[in-house]
């Protein structure tokens, strides 16, 4: 496989679902997406052949929510706040070790 | 590497920026991703572990647009139309064979 464009591509579910089912946006994904944006930019981590954060519409794990995924490693997970996403930042994108207690399986039900 | 949820997991920049600059959304990025959800749904190959169709903020490559990419992969295209897309859909995720015409190399400029 060629050198991926971003060594690591971070997408957030920031879908909004209508008619009150649950989603990642009812956590308010974009304000902790954001945050990750910033702070990674913070870090000089950004650019090509760094890391890219993009918010993206409904990843389809919406009960398990709110999620991002990073590729091109597909690992999954599931965040609360900014404390998690410091940590994927660090332990992650950084040290390139996954943070276990916030990654999702691939086992998990698909919820629509 | 363990296997990912979706065996492709498609991406379209839908970003308008504001200002005039050249994005994918000049392109009518948001019809063509909505054509292409639909077709591959209509060909059955929607759900986990297999392909998932999404809306992605701007990824960084404007001047290339519009553009998506494909991961775990990590293959970027630029595309002008639906005959396109679906070109990039029978031999990209249904025969597994990247479309070179419309492929993207690394070596573009990161344009902002």
């Amino acid at each position: 496989m060629q050198k991926s464009y971003y060594s690591h591509h971070v997408f957030f579910c920031v879908n909004q679902r209508d008619g009150g089912g649950r989603c990642c946006q009812d956590n308010d994904a974009q304000r902790v997406r954001n945050y990750a944006k910033d702070k990674v930019k913070q870090l000089n981590m950004t650019g090509k052949g760094q890391v890219r954060v993009n918010n993206a519409g409904c990843l389809n794990r919406c009960s398990e929510g709110p999620v991002l995924v990073i590729y091109p490693e597909a690992v999954w997970y599931s965040y609360v706040n900014e404390d998690d996403v410091d940590e994927i930042i660090r332990k992650h994108l950084q040290q390139g070790r996954p943070v276990e207690r916030l990654r999702l399986g691939d086992s998990s039900p698909v919820t629509r």
